[in-house]
This record gives C-alpha cells, structure tokens and sequence, in this order.
C-alpha cells in the first residue's frame, strides 16, 4: 500500500513537471530530459509511468479538469456554472502548472499530425458545463430559448478566447475583469431576470471561490483522517 | 513605376508564402528556406523586401486587417460591426492564407522572448471594432451602460475563442454555426431591442457578406480603370 501510494506521488510528481515544461516552450520544443530534469526523478521512473512524450502531454491535457478543486455547490446553478470559469481563471492568473500546461497544449496548433487529441480538455469543460446548465434549467434558472449545448460550447469558446487575449495583451493581468466583463454581458441571455440579478460576477469571485474550495477540502482532509 | 509595382507584388507573394507556412507549422518550425521555396522567389528577393524570419512574421500579424476587405457600409453600425467578424470567420474558413496565417502566429505562445509582438492584429481588430461601436453609440443602437472600449475587447476576445474552439473540436467545420450563437447571446446585452430585431446573425451571412465585398471591389477597380 505504501509503495502503491509513493507511485501515486511520484506520477503525479511527473505530470506537474511535464506541465510546467509544456507551459513554458510548448509541446514541440519540449524535452523528456528537461521534464527529468523538472521533477527530479530517474529516467526508470519515468518510464515505469509513461512511454513517451506525447502520453506525458496526454496526461497533462486530462488532468486540467481534476487539477480544478470542485467548488462549492450553490442554490444557484448558474452561480456554480459561474464559479468554476472563474476559479479556473484565477487558478490560470496564480500560474497553477496543471492549468497553464493544459490550457497551452489544448490552445497551440502544433505539428500537423503529432498525434495529440487536443479535445480533451475542451470536450470535459463542456460537459460540465453542460451538466450544470441542465441542472440550471431543471430549476427554472434559465430563459425558455437556451438550448444547454450550445449555451455551453459557446461559453467555453468565448472564455478561452477572453482568457487568450488577456494573455497576449497583458500577460493575464487583466484576465479576471476580462471574464467578470464576459460573464455579465452573456448571462442577461441566458439567465432569467429574478436569476440574474442575484449572480455574483464581481473580479474578486474567483479568489474568493478559490480560498473556499481549498478550505472546504483541508476540511474534508481532517475529516478523513480523523475516522 | 513598373518596377515598382513589380516589387509590391513580389512582396505581396513573399507575405502570402510565409503566411501560408506559419499557417502549416507554426513560427517556430518554419524557415527561410521553406518560405522561400513556396514563394518561388528568389533569396535576393526576398531579403530585398525582409531581413528576417521574425520580419516576415510581423508582417503576417500586420496583414491580416488588410487581407480583410472593406465590408459594404451600412445603416446600422452593429451591423457592419457584424459583417466584419462574419466576414473574418468565413475567409478563416475558406482556408485564406493571410487570415489563417496570421491568427495562429497571434494565438501561438511561442519561445519566451521570441521577439514577435503578438498584440497587432488584436490591437487593430479591437481598435475598429471600438470605432464602429462608437458610430453606433452616437446613432442611438447601443444599451445606455455599453462602454465601447470594454465591448470592443470582449467581443474580439470571445469570438477568438469561439473560433479556437471550432478549430480543435471540428477543423472549423461548424465555425459560422459558432460565431453566430455567439452573436445571439451577445447583442441582447448591447443593442437597443429596437435595433436587435433587425441584425441579421444568420449563418450564412459571411458568405453573402464576402461576396457583395468583392462584386463592391471589382466594381471599383472597374472604375479606376476607366478612369
């Protein structure tokens, strides 16, 4: 059991250096010896976990989803909705490796058949999405006209795209009033008035939503460890 | 002044190769030599007119408001606001060269300290799309609390990602489907009612929107010949 847990550590060990790596020179210029190298491991450890660079950087491109700390549930559904985009900008804005890999690998263009499936990430935010905004629907949240799908694809569309701009224009200095800005001019078509009004779209959100989650699972943590 | 004229056309090839190939694989990956070997043109020439990669690069990024022809005027500023990123998407679609080119060099992070500023064509798209929302402010279009800058910002931001996300999840297949759900959801939040009621987001508006474009080109060139 021990030993099973120490591989559970060291592979996790592995994926955040192989994100930091693909964050910063991409999936193209990156190296196996420079992800070594990151995590501090030997190259048998490595292998026992991934064949090669394009598993590692599979990897890193599922683990955004499980990398994003679920938040907490809310009475709103669209507020939940509206939480996740912005915990995962904020967890974007702090530099978290996993997010930053991911969202680089996912975005990038790359080489034309280098084998990455690239839509991994995009089609689980959709999903998400998608199972939150039915559940929104469900409780009356959202204007007769939304069809959940498409309201989801096109939220994770428009926030990748907001998210890159910030990136390209200020280093994501401005990315949270740049999704706060996005949200509060999308939801008046999606949300009914009584909802909307009570939607918490604030530039703090996300921080705010971020030191919750990471309470709520330190308290989860005590929980178990006290049984 | 034939001369002249010969060398802006040479240029012109020499951009349109590059953009071809950054379009393929990227800035990174790309050389002279393949850039070189596409235009069909000499080395001379082609350091004649660019003294490097990154120059022919920026050139790209530059390109790609130019490579955009003129949409028709119209009565209604949001409109043509419209028109433009319609226009914009179906030429991405239809695999133009410049445009292609051009928003993967913008969207790609590259090498740190590459040396390309990635922010001109955003910085240009933003700034004419904050040019006709303050055309349609002044003619009465827009909601009272729209501030045209943010708008501006947020509407390129989304539509690049919408436009992303086309590309991984469908190789730009349902890209017009895309970015007219993403006009629905967004216009509520900015056009009067009275105005929103006559936008026409329908997906075949690129299409209808590039050819009038060029039949209004043609027709000019018509004239200045006759001249």
């Amino acid at each position: 059991m021990a030993q099973q847990e120490r591989a559970i550590r060291t592979r996790r060990v592995i994926v955040v250096a192989a994100a930091e790596v693909f964050a910063e020179v991409g999936y193209e210029a990156a190296t196996i010896v420079g992800i070594l190298n990151r995590a501090g491991v030997t190259k048998g450890a490595l292998y026992f976990h991934f064949s090669s660079k394009q598993e590692l950087a599979q990897a890193v491109l599922a683990g955004r989803l499980s990398a994003t700390p679920r938040t907490p549930p809310r009475g709103l559904k669209l507020q939940q909705g509206l939480d996740e985009l912005f915990l995962l900008a904020h967890l974007l804005r702090e530099g978290d490796p996993l997010v930053r890999g991911s969202v680089r690998l996912a975005v990038e263009q790359g080489a034309l058949h280098d084998g990455l499936d690239r839509r991994v990430p995009m089609a689980e935010w959709i999903e998400r999405k998608t199972v939150t905004l039915a559940e929104a629907k469900q409780n009356g949240e959202l204007l007769p006209h939304v069809e959940v799908g498409e309201a989801a694809r096109m939220l994770i569309g428009a926030f990748t795209g907001v998210q890159e701009l910030s990136r390209v224009m200020t280093g994501h200095a401005d990315l949270m009033e740049r999704v706060a800005d996005l949200q509060r001019h999308l939801m008046p078509s999606i949300a009914v008035p009584a909802v909307l009004v009570q939607l918490d779209m604030t530039v703090d959100r996300g921080e705010r939503v971020c030191r919750e989650s990471r309470q709520q699972r330190l308290a989860a943590d005590v929980t178990g460890a006290a049984e």
